[in-house]
């Protein structure tokens, strides 16, 4: 059996995905995905994502003990307990907690993959990890894998693209299928590769994170495969996926 | 002064470059545009493109002279002079002739680019020298350069971004700001350009082409910087640029 494989730009365009039956991988680099794998990391009991400040902020009313955690134009709101730089999720502050955060485009390319069965979420930092264990479920359930690019203000992301090539590369190159759009990010990977940091500094959304200084979420986030985590989200909770899948 | 080089995946998004008022490059490397150089380097005096096969067949009835080209389905209409496969555009054939030429993706790319004042026609073929004169014309009016890739029905197409990337590779870097969806395509050209051809027939339409038997228009679309020949779309006809512009 041959798995198809396929990435989509845009967050929008998860829906496509969700028609196809698909596996969906979701990746936003800068900085969502990078901050959930780190939080599942270090110990994060749950993430809860949240599409608007006011949906989350009725959540955390609710549940006091929970944190909220996300950003508007790349910063935390004055009210939250996190932003949404990975370098924030450190074990001491996020360990057995659960997370609700929003953010601008990562949490709303979740969103828009609600309606599939499976939805993992990819980063350079856990490539290998969602990429072994898309291919394993994709094969297991015969359904194709989709990569979704959060991207940013809905426009093409080039450090998503970048990061769908990353993670293609860990696939099995003799038993998958790949749409144009998924050889095109493996192209643009095996170049880029040699220097992920560099090349992640090119991108429009990198040059607005280091002019509000974050510029170590980058460099953080261009590190690859150093988490063996897979995020599941599933019933609108992100969990670490249970071993036994 | 920098020049704003930005890249759109689809036919449909020609409109959006007509909108920021950007000089565009229309890309169909499969076989559209590689087949509109050609013609004009043999020597064809203009290639009108049409939308629909009845409004190509009327032109023609009012210019019994003119020939009649284009396909559907990758295919020459049985009475139509010439299909869409570059290599049937000899000197022997187009020399001083009127070519209306009706394709599935690439004439619909060039249609919906018509509000521009500038539409220029790219391929391999031409790289260099599309890439140089967009650049001097764009540094003389001042306006952003917008490479639409006429894609696959529809659909995102591996040899236009490849394609792409190698018009890119021939602006000069420092005078240039490259979007995220420019840079994507730069890095994927460069690591496919020790192969072009390789890489071109991993594409879905070179998969189908080859099918239909036109596996050598796969080859020499392939060919890099090997015309000198700049089309230009205006009033609705293309005609090679003039050295006045």
């Amino acid at each position: 059996m041959v798995i198809n494989v396929n990435v989509e730009f845009l967050a929008k365009d998860a829906t496509k995905a969700v028609g196809r039956g698909d596996l969906i991988i979701v990746i936003d680099v800068l900085r969502c995905s990078s901050t959930i794998v780190t939080a599942l990391y270090n110990g994060a009991r749950a993430i809860i994502p949240a599409k608007t400040l006011s949906e989350a902020r009725k959540l955390r009313a609710k549940n006091p003990e929970y944190l909220l955690a996300g950003e508007r134009g790349g910063l935390r709101p004055p009210d939250f307990d996190l932003g949404n730089s990975p370098l924030e999720y450190v074990r001491e502050k996020v360990f057995g907690k659960t997370i609700i955060l929003t953010t601008t485009s990562g949490t709303l390319a979740l969103i828009n993959s609600r309606g599939a069965k499976w939805v993992l979420v990819g980063s350079f930092l856990n490539a290998r990890a969602v990429a072994e264990k898309a291919f394993s479920i994709a094969c297991e359930e015969e359904v194709g894998i989709s990569i979704i690019q959060a991207g940013t203000e809905g426009r093409f992301s080039l450090e998503d693209f970048i990061c769908s090539g990353a993670i293609l590369s860990r696939l099995p190159d003799e038993s998958v299928g790949f749409s144009d759009s998924a050889q095109a990010a493996l192209l643009a990977f095996r170049y880029a590769k040699n220097d992920l940091y560099a090349n992640l500094m090119r991108s429009n959304h990198s040059k607005k994170l280091i002019k509000l200084g974050f510029g170590e979420d980058i460099k953080f986030s261009s590190q690859m495969d150093i988490y063996a985590i897979v995020p599941l989200f599933r019933g609108g909770i992100i969990t670490k996926i249970n071993s036994n899948y």
